[in-house]
């Protein structure tokens, strides 16, 4: 399923460097639009790319989540939490996604 | 659009007591499934409904995250930031549904 | 809303004629492909408009399943089914769709 | 693809069994909401899981629906009706991981 | 529904105008990104908001559309064509959406 | 992943014939639908599948738009165009399909 791996986000940025730029530029706008901690934007958004059922944006966050120090379990229970708002399938999804993120990089 | 407005949970509610109890239930369980304050559940609840473009359910958890004293900039920004990882269109209609909410509860 | 109200469907029936009578032959076709009874076909069908949060699909499945004959708590109990499989948000919108059109044609 | 392996319910089972027990309880009280049969809710919901394009609820489903002694051909028939509601690359993707379902445990 | 008024986006620029900024900058590289003709990424992006759903995003699209000179029948073929790719209730919710603006804007 | 091969697409035309000769029958009508010419509906209708997040849908379209002869840098803008519309993390997926699919073709 390369269509999620992170060779693809990198290829995409080799080959559309300009769009990357402003994306980045755009990420760092969205950052300083409220209070919002770094911890709590993360974990907002791995909710979002949850709720989104973004296998991409699952794994990305929940790698990004890990490098920046949130513990292992707390990148979990928003996988958890979606059983309510988003359905037990769509949570177990989030769930093995993050599960093998965090085997990956354990 | 009924299928939005708070009176359809509270019907439900009254139509099918021993659902909403279970569901309560199960409610619990999942919040004491890990080490997430209140604030950042209600964040990560929030960021998965709206990128799960539920009306209901951002309408719902961002009443719920006003009444527990989350500021209004800082569920704004939950809407904000998912103009990356869920579209412009998606975050316009969490901003507009949040920004409804916010609204009426000042 | 009135991308959902049954005008759009009869108004695109009269702009598109030929595109109307291909459906319906496509339609004839798929309750042929299978053993299940109108019943089945209709709860299915409900059931997937319904995990497709489709508004304008569950409003016409109930519509249709009350004309022949589903019980009103039959059909409700679709949506709620829902709340395990797509989430309390998509279970209560699909309640509260059902619920209207249940009214309108009580 | 382990985020749609049984092997990720059952793990999440023994990590989180007070999760599980609570979800065990709701999905009791959504079955006993209403009159529909077995059979009826079983097809009604792998109808939400293939309307909700869940590989992981479409394969659960399936395989609980032949488990339940329901034809192979009626289960695969929610998913060709789906063409007519989801679209044809949706129908096609849970006719296809209905067909490996369907293979696996012939 | 105030979350997809055109309001919505105008609020949202003044609120946060290093956002907007941003966001139309990557707009531009994305327009640059390929051979595409105004014309043909018009219709892409149509397509694609039609895909998604988006009521916000079908509206803002079948306006410009239609300012930029694009035929009427044109943008409601985009539509039309979703019938096959995205399932009839969802082509209809676009059709019923892009018509509102047809009618609006004549 | 079996469900997006072409595979299951031809297996499901030999196992229901009459329904692809009636979803064939419906194809060509939406194509008569309008004024779109053959390449304006292939991106269109690949902008709707991207929208949808259709793996299945992405790779056959994109598969199709090359054998009429569309370039490569166009099938790829349509993708990299929905990041606006759609999200980075779908508009990445689908540019992760096309450029296997483009790879498998070349």
């Amino acid at each position: 399923m390369d269509g999620y791996l992170p060779q693809v986000f990198q290829r995409f940025g080799e080959d559309y460097p300009s769009v990357m730029e402003a994306f980045g530029a755009l990420g760092e706008r969205l950052h300083e639009a409220g209070p919002l901690t770094d911890r709590e934007r993360r974990l907002a958004k791995l909710g979002t790319a949850i709720g989104r059922e973004s296998e991409g944006g699952v794994r990305s966050h929940a790698r990004k989540a890990l490098a920046e120090g949130i513990e292992p379990e707390a990148i979990r229970q928003v996988a958890v939490l979606a059983i309510s708002t988003a359905g037990y399938p769509a949570a177990m999804a989030a769930y093995g996604w993050i599960g093998e993120v965090l085997s990956a990089e354990a």
